[in-house]
């Protein structure tokens, strides 16, 4: 006799046996007998936001830290439409999530009651399951016993593989299904597989040519390598190959600035000097995991010819002229590194450029007086330091990071493409509990305008409610910046409320003598101020959650 | 040659013309061509909040208050995203908004340019106008010059006779694409008009019969009375009539509860003693704008027969067991009460209820020790003055409410239908703005519990920025006390921080010494406490903002 488990704690195991620890998410009374479930599974702790759409911003950034999807939570309409926005972003930048809705009681659903969170009388209580559609990879709504478990495990494994958000619609019936509970001796298989082996053979063969004959090769390591799962695989062809590497706007990080090899970050014509011509004028740009976006290419002034290019995407592979849709990088860039590793001089490696590392300019010295962009950027960026993980906030913050060099094994989270102001605050709570996780020795250093930071502020009290202690950088510089450099400079829409006094953030959400948390603030209005702060070593050691400001 | 105005002024000149004078939103680089054009139309003043889906709140409460659509801008993908719950809230509960969003110019769509905001690559830029198809009455997207003014014109009528959202989506191009202005000088006809005058007429004088011959007729004035421009209406029948009349826990104050016929508020067998049997046993109840959900009906035990029932919809009339689907109440309640009126006694008018008036039972006499929940709402509701708006967050707020017996002219806002968590915050900066608009002499009181106040708390920011000086009162109760009702009284996932110190959150956001701006903050702990503060002078007046907690 086969023994059962209820749905709940199907799913809930199911979801451990990934390797995550936490869930995200907001109670609401459609989801309220999952959660039960949960303390039956002790590898989860569920990890209440302040809002759901916030919670879908912490899935989103603990995503991209663990190589995983998070786990989101939310209720019956309310919940799950709060959190379109967040989840929508992890679909356009492959953050991927598993977004649980609980959902109206199958018999509530069959007499379409007119309950709370429906919108009108004989509604089918279903639709709002349809809105999230264009925004998802796939979803199942639960409605089926016979069909649940293989369903979950369906989804489960679409999500992992395609590092895109997937929906379970959950009505709370649902939760106390019994289901077969052998099936979760059986591991998913969550293992990336190409369709045809012989094309897959075909291609591998003519990328490695075209390795063993290239006169300037380089390596463009663009962001879906990184979600992708081939930040590790890139860095070793790097390594082996020693070839010119670059990273872009939204991959910054991927390969160590001070490696040898990094060449710099690429950006179309707006990239620093000489970095455009490198590529440009190579002979063999292997490029991993594109995200060719108007902001991730300088405005679509990416200029790479296909007859020198070979593009390494997630769901196509294009080598020169020929065209693999459907094909994956990780199988083909995993069998090419294990080629050119087994004998390296077949293919004349490592081959070095010849041309002369390109450093990026100084672009501003100031050691005094006001607090310029052009000195801002770099000088966080000499903050920094080896493990850190650093958020830079939509905005004039990730226009302007990218002029920074980063110290080894910086990961860096930024949302140039979906562009979602208020973002990295919610992204940033998932990267803390990514790290604690990890056990990532480095700190968190987030870095925002106040504009954005209006929109999602309250999240920052959960930093300090669990404990966890990011540097938090509030660039306030009067109201939507980004924006007026696009339009209206001067026109008041542009304008945020200036009262904030962000000296008082941290005691407002909880840190205060009284509670024992510690935490510091400082104001800085010029660069003497500023430099007296970063050098400070309490702030640095990242203890203690601090905001200057 | 008739002349022209380009498309964006012509539809903040539509707007200004339904006599709104505030929009509501988020500006994003696709609606700032949009907003530019709104300094033409000087009848018009934007109004930024500080995220999207408090934008949506703002304007549901703004709906609420002036009983006209608010006007709601967001962006392309990012903006139009954020507000979906907060729309389809406005949806649910009938508080009409106009929402426009900006989206990608016409070319960048037509070459499906892979444009920050979108998703992948070939993307069709319209996807998301799909979206929000469930929660909206009709929309327009503004592809076809041609068409243009007149899809305008159709969207915002059905957005003001309907009382529900529509959506213009407006590509960033259109915005100046000429129109004839002419068209502006023909107002839009926004009569609600019912299809066939004869049946009309039919309805109206079996209605009439059922008036002249019942022996304990009532009127149950729900919400949909309100929010289709019925309150006045019913309220002057019942003047007239003088028949027994009854609230819902949606409607509480739609007729004054000082009003000799006043008989209590109707929500099943949840309502306080003799009023449910008051009107179950009457043999003609008018039920002007029903809203039939479970926390509108004291969870569906309102037990009225058909036979005894006049329905008066906004989308159907029901006279004892026939059903009129798609006849309004407005035009049909209107010829009722000009018939009446022209000649009571014909009626037998007035016609006062033989039984005594229900006064609601004092729940809680304490003068001291701990505040509890059977003391807080009729506690508050002697605190309210005549004028007053009040905002009861979902949650036990919403449920105490119905508890607490208003003064005169007491408009009344909470989202029991809905249920959104974090509404009446969003909600209260509509209510402000509505208020001054029509120079409402009352106070606007919140009463909000910290859990729901942890959603959207940096809305509180903007009644600072803008001037406004509610009163506030936040019910610290440690967590998520609805849910611990429905479930998990002792879980954790009911938790939230506890750490706010909510005596510093006007500080915080800008009542601080140093803007000049005054407030002040009272924590009481036992009903001594809040005492003291309920009858403190400058706490009442109304003068500055406050927040007892």
């Amino acid at each position: 006799m086969s023994s059962t488990v209820n749905a709940g704690v199907y799913i809930w195991k199911r979801l451990a046996s990934l390797g995550i620890e936490h869930v995200f998410g907001v109670p609401g009374d459609f989801n309220l007998f999952l959660l039960d479930q949960i303390y039956k599974v002790p590898e989860l702790t569920w990890l209440g936001t302040c809002n759901e759409l916030n919670g879908a911003y912490a899935a989103d950034g603990y995503a991209r830290i663990r190589g995983k999807p998070a786990a989101l939570l939310t209720t019956y309409g309310v919940g799950e439409l709060s959190a379109m926005n967040g989840v929508a972003g992890a679909r356009a930048e492959h953050a991927g999530m598993i977004h649980l809705v609980g959902m109206t009681a199958r018999p509530v659903q069959k007499a379409k009651a007119l309950i709370h969170h429906t919108m009108y009388p004989g509604m089918d209580h279903g639709i709002y399951v349809g809105m999230s559609e264009p925004i998802r990879k796939t979803h199942t709504y639960l409605m089926d016993d016979a069909t649940m478990a293989s369903e979950i495990d369906r989804v489960i494994i679409e999500g992992v593989k395609s590092k895109l958000p997937v929906f379970i619609y959950i009505p709370t019936d649902v939760v106390f299904v019994q289901v077969d509970a052998s099936r979760l001796e059986a591991p998913l298989d969550t293992t990336i597989r190409n369709e045809s082996e012989d094309t897959e053979n075909d291609i591998v063969k003519s990328i490695l040519d075209l390795i063993k004959s290239a006169e300037s090769p380089v390596v463009v390591a663009d962001v879906l390598a990184i979600r992708h799962g081939g930040r590790d695989l890139t860095r070793e062809l790097v390594d082996l190959t020693q070839f010119r590497s670059f990273s872009t706007p939204l991959s910054k990080g991927v390969i160590d600035e001070d490696h040898p090899t990094y060449g710099g970050l690429y950006n179309g014509i707006a990239s620093f000097d000489g970095i455009a011509d490198a590529i440009h004028g190579s002979d063999l740009v292997l490029n991993v995991g594109p995200l060719l976006s108007d902001s991730n290419t300088g405005g679509f002034t990416r200029d790479i010819k296909n007859t020198n290019l070979v593009s390494l995407g997630h769901d196509f592979v294009q080598v020169r002229e020929q065209r693999f849709e459907g094909y994956h990088f990780f199988p083909i860039l995993t069998q090419i590194f294990e080629e050119l590793k087994k004998e390296p001089s077949k293919f004349n490696l490592p081959r070095p450029s010849k041309s002369q590392k390109l450093e990026p300019p100084r672009l501003n010295d100031s050691a005094s007086g006001p607090i310029e962009q052009s000195y801002t950027w770099q000088r966080i960026g000499r903050f920094l330091k080896q493990n850190d993980i650093v958020l830079a906030e939509s905005g004039t913050a990730q226009f302007g990071m990218p002029d920074a060099t980063f110290p080894k094994n910086t990961q860096y989270i930024t949302q140039i493409f979906w562009s979602s102001i208020g973002y990295t605050i919610g992204a940033c709570l998932g990267a803390l509990v990514a790290a604690k996780e990890m056990r990532n020795p480095g700190r968190v250093v987030l870095i925002v305008g106040e504009g954005s930071l209006q929109m999602t502020v309250q999240e920052i009290g959960s930093y300090i409610r669990f404990g966890f202690t990011p540097i938090i950088f509030v660039i306030n510089n009067n109201g939507y910046s980004i924006e007026r450099a696009i339009n209206g400079p001067k026109q008041d829409y542009n304008n945020v409320s200036m009262l904030w006094d962000h000296q008082k953030m941290l005691e407002f959400f909880g840190a205060r003598t009284e509670t024992g948390i510690k935490s510091s603030s400082y104001k800085c209005s010029t660069v003497e101020e500023l430099e007296v702060v970063l050098n400070n070593e309490d702030f640095a050691s990242g203890n203690s959650i601090q905001v200057p400001v």
